[in-house]
């Protein structure tokens, strides 16, 4: 049984001034963050951007990162694509690139028209061909597409599907999520802005653009809940609300990448049509991960 | 110094079968609500269904929640119209018949146009106006309007207006507003559904309209949160959520008027254009105030 | 049998600088806008900040405009309220002080938990009561609810309820509305940015905003139609979609009030919340309407 | 240059019941679609479900169509990803392929960050990069992105970027596409729903889902525009409306594969996440497109 309790940031994919792929500052970020309390990775995530990389990529990024994962970190590998079928296949290769679990995000292009017995019968599909893990994933602020709690009720049932991560920002939903499914179906928030309400009500985990750059302050909040002291775990939390928000609403991807620059690990640009910050968006970041404390 | 700390249910507003309001339901329920222990009420608040209500029917409901109040509890009263003029004559009315507060919903039919500086004007006219302490009130699944945490930071400094409660949902919101505002500034959360993880960063308060017949099972959350308990603190929270999505999200007022006959108070019949629950919403209702041990 | 071919503009209610209805500026512009090609006036409608006017003052401002209106002009009546009981003692009021019509907008704080047989209750208790002919009116940026096609058909078969004003912007709505309903009932395109295709479609008038300055043009539109000349119906069309956004979208009220000041109406300040624009708003504001020829 | 006035359905892709394209289905349809008034196809658009398909497999697409494209069809190939060096690699492809022009969607997984100038490089890029025109594309109810028409016209400059499919459903915005637009940028309109409004202010042509089935009204309904017989154009129009919501905003795909069935063409399933049309959905269906006289 695969343990999802800690916190497993989204890690960006690191591009070079051409946006391809540059594996040599993947290496040199991890070679950073395997020394800090993580207790994972997200591979080819919405962070990792993965809509804009090749089934290859993606495959490749999922291998190199095996290659200097050390024992006792996990790999979750994203393989969520549009159709059943093509989701299936890259599951597939992401266990023989050495994967330790997949994440799922929902289908969203035709959210308008997607019912609910279809997305059960997607992830449904997608566990009995998986030989990992499957973590599902629901991300309404990119896919328009809210997991019904319905749903995830009765896929939970399944043994593969281990867990779900819920980044829609409802904590009435997360509530829901942990006292409707049985004691070994994992959740983990999506966002740091949440996190000790979600710890509170029975997340085990997180998955926070902000853990690749803030995670001694997010381990401390967890750490501090276990503790029972809450004052304190209060304390950090609130200082984590504006940079979260800026990483993940204001500024996107494009923001974690500047923020990655500017605590000295590699961000780098993301592929167009996402475009660096300019100087004015620098200055706004720089001044709320000020305010934060996380620079 | 007023006191926003507990619970303080919006009550709805009992009417006959031809829709005028029914005083001797009205004072029945609070005979019943006195004995709870619940730390005052808002009265013509949404959930009153204020905007079905003249301004003199505000006042006089006002004015006969006071006349059986016991002494302790606060009398919050909804005083919120579209025009900043409106809503300070209502305001001054509010406190000739007897509001111990005012709770001030922000005005919502033009959204789209209203200006953070249109707001704080609004707000700061209306403070400056009253003889009680005022309540800003953020609604945005009734009036489109998300009060900015900055329009409530900069309203918090006026002594005269006491706190918030924030009913949009997002735990990270109301994080925000305790760590942004002074010490004495106090945040209500508007929903029983993250009424946990709101206590957790700073809440003191809410007004759940699920209050008018949870409030032991509120009460006992709440009770558990100072002493502690967190585990039983999650296990009333999880039961809770379901009946407060029927309440506030399904079936709105008509739905909280119908719980409250199930469980043997008036609730009877909204004004039009709603309309009481059909059979088969009744028995929606009732299974789910079942599964959360309401009835 | 009333007709409601032509242009309707929803007229901005005039105050003085203390926010009080400003009757004689009204007079003033009715002199201006009575010899104009206009067919009558929609009075305290949403452009006249009905949500800001309490219902005595709703009933002045049509009680002056009666007073003056030329023979063949007709007065029509915004006399919506959230409850139907509150609407249709408006509605006999408004009677009262000589409207021709009423025109009644959908109810919408509570629009999350309003069922369509709540709307046909609505209305069909308002047309009961009334005297007078009742347009529907549906305006879902304000209200957001958006009137269902099946509501309007069965409420169509009221003789009272003569047409709609649809402010949806939704063309494919508006061919539905005439398609599916009698033959004698009326539609009217709510915003000006439309016209030509509603027209096409077999709209019979139009209630805009931008009909307050723009009378000229948009009479030439419904006259080159008439004509066939639709070459030129185009041409006036285009012209008219900027100066109609930045009214309708962008500015709001006090975009429309700020843009009679600017061409010789009075405008003056809207009700607060609403502010008047600032230096940069009304530059923008000039601009736009004088690329659209309207200054 | 290339001439878009006309009708160019985007065709669905049919898969056999393993969700394989069945190239044999596709060819029996095309013959058929070849001998009607249309004026070209799109291929591997977002009726295609090109979502689901790999970028082999839309290549595969439009190889077939092009082997049996009468002359004087156009064939243009839907070749938008999410990031704009795929994108380009895609549109190269197609170049190779046969396709006379590509259309390319705006990438939309991360709307919320993506700015402004970010789409002007991203089409930009492409059209520098292409040896096709280059046909933009804005379907919000898909992407959650309008494309603004201030990026339109900065792109319109470029002389491969020869028009644009919007299906954003506002007249308004149309017309200003083709106002603000040079003379030789062509305005196709996406749905069948707006055509004679479309058509009325200077739209060229069509891209409609109903288009695979509704060719010879859609046809009369344009011819009838071009000899200024409006009323007969406004009746078919009248009779559009319903098919097309049933096929586009209630049924989306799998409706529109559904009405292919019954029309006596191919339709088949969709790939999964989306599901064929149970029963009841069927007798909708039926029912609608009875209603439009389109079966």
């Amino acid at each position: 049984m695969i343990s999802l309790k800690g916190i497993f940031p989204p890690i960006p994919t690191p591009f070079d001034s051409d946006e391809a792929i540059d594996f040599d500052r993947l290496k040199s970020n991890l070679a950073r963050w395997n020394g800090w309390p993580l207790d994972g990775y997200v591979v080819a995530g919405s962070t990792g951007e993965s809509v804009s990389l090749s089934g290859t990529e993606r495959v490749d990024l999922v291998r190199a990162v095996r290659s200097v994962l050390p024992r006792g970190k996990l790999l979750i590998a994203g393989a969520g694509l549009e159709s059943t079928r093509a989701t299936i296949e890259l599951v597939g290769r992401m266990a023989d690139a050495g994967a330790d679990a997949v994440i799922v995000v929902t289908p969203g292009y035709f959210a308008p028209s997607v019912r609910p017995a279809g997305l059960v019968a997607h992830y449904r599909a997608i566990a009995a061909a998986s030989s990992l893990p499957v973590i599902l994933y629901s991300v309404p602020v990119y896919t328009h597409l809210d997991l019904p709690i319905e749903v995830v009720r009765e896929l939970a049932a399944y043994p593969k599907v281990v867990g779900i991560k819920e980044s829609g920002g409802s904590l009435a939903k997360i509530t829901s999520l942990v006292d409707q499914t049985p004691q070994d179906f994992q959740v983990l928030v999506g966002s740091a802005g949440l996190l000790l309400g979600a710890l509170m009500v029975g997340a085990v985990g997180c998955v926070p653009a902000l853990g690749n750059l803030a995670t001694s302050q997010i381990h401390d909040l967890m750490s501090a809940v276990q503790r029972g002291e809450l004052a304190l775990a209060r304390e950090i939390q609130a200082k984590l609300v504006e940079p979260n928000e800026l990483l993940t609403v204001r500024f996107g991807v494009a923001g974690v990448k500047a923020a990655l620059d500017l605590v000295g690990l590699y961000g780098g640009p993301p592929r167009s049509p996402l475009q660096q910050l300019d100087e004015a968006e620098l200055a706004i970041l720089r001044a709320g991960l000020g305010r934060g404390g996380l620079i």
